[in-house]
């Protein structure tokens, strides 16, 4: 079998992936380019090359952040599982989500609402600042809105929530506020989504951050 | 904000997905409906209803087996991550995955293979006969397929990695030996898939066998 170490398979990955871009006629502007080819390795779905929308300077911001060991919070324990652990020890970062805390269910439950806009009122308190890396709930990221209108921002939001119902205004009304409180973001439009690439996401960006850009150094997952 | 119910929006999303696939002329057998519909509800990507194989039998099969308490392993704790613990719960079973496992790295090492590989070879020793789960690694399912030759064989196989090197070929070699020695196998062919595909279609499994066909029974994952 050809190509089997990963670091060989993932490189390889990378230049197909360069070169489909290239003949579907998509050109990514070079900041965003780790971003988007590392969804697309992910997912196997050109499509991220027009979904995925960044707010001015989203990719250096986002990585200032992160060189900083700004922790992430995210909205499943899935998406943090697929975040990098060799990725977020480099920079003295790590990944927190508040989903399976019993303190959510409870004010969850006493406010009417669901676990995750209670999981994000949770981050808010315990580490305001983070970088939200929400890729399944769009009540999620309707809970950031309400903090970003009362003046709570986050270092950066990831915001690829999936889905049928809600979702595509979710992510319409956090892009405006983010875009007018000036809260670097990446958001992919439309319905499309997930934890898988809003792991990827993290992990494009604390691999920018980490200059781990050889896929060797980073290990395996 | 309507919906605001997770069991409201999951019920809604599905209708929805079953009204486009009408519409597209997408026609899925009944029997393969809960599986499709829910990886279209986890990617919002309509292509799933056709990338998707299944062997005859396929659903009823891997849900007998989960009747059993079968264990499910999967090829990355992502995909562990997005498996429903009340789904698991409710019929005895659990999921384990071998990836961070010291004695898999060595393994590894020793026979100069990937993780995953060793993964698959690790759980072939400690819980043979487990529903396998693979949405990442095609190495896994190379080391899947010759477990299959020497006459070890999975209670089923979910075969979904995502990429652009060898694992077209992948899954196109173990749908072979499925179909060979009649293992029960679901395959996303083609590049796509993915860990949350992998764990969609294991709670698709999990709720048909569960009897869990109301998403509020389920809770919100």
């Amino acid at each position: 079998m050809k190509h089997s170490r990963p670091a060989d398979i993932e490189r390889t990955s990378m230049a197909i992936i360069a070169e489909e871009l290239r003949q579907r006629g998509m050109q990514v502007p070079p900041d965003q380019e780790a971003v988007v080819k590392r969804v697309i390795h992910t997912t196997a779905d050109f499509e991220y090359a027009e979904n995925l929308v960044f707010t001015k300077n989203a990719v250096s911001l986002g990585v200032a952040a992160l060189r900083k060991g700004t922790p992430i919070v995210t909205d499943t324990n899935m998406a943090k599982a697929g975040i990098s652990r060799p990725g977020l020890e480099k920079l003295g970062s790590h990944v927190m989500c508040f989903m399976a805390d019993p303190a959510v269910a409870q004010r969850a439950e006493a406010q009417g609402t669901t676990r995750a806009a209670a999981a994000m009122e949770q981050a808010a308190q315990v580490c305001p600042g983070a970088v939200l890396a929400i890729g399944n709930a769009p009540t999620a990221l309707f809970a950031i809105a309400r903090q970003m209108e009362r003046g709570q921002f986050p270092a950066m939001l990831i915001g690829v929530p999936v889905g049928f119902v809600n979702v595509e205004e979710a992510k319409e009304q956090v892009l405006a506020l983010c875009r007018r409180f000036e809260v670097p973001a990446i958001l992919a439009m439309g319905r499309k989504g997930g934890s898988n690439v809003a792991a990827a996401i993290c992990n494009a960006l604390l691999y920018l951050a980490g200059d781990m850009l050889d896929p060797a150094e980073r290990g395996w997952q």
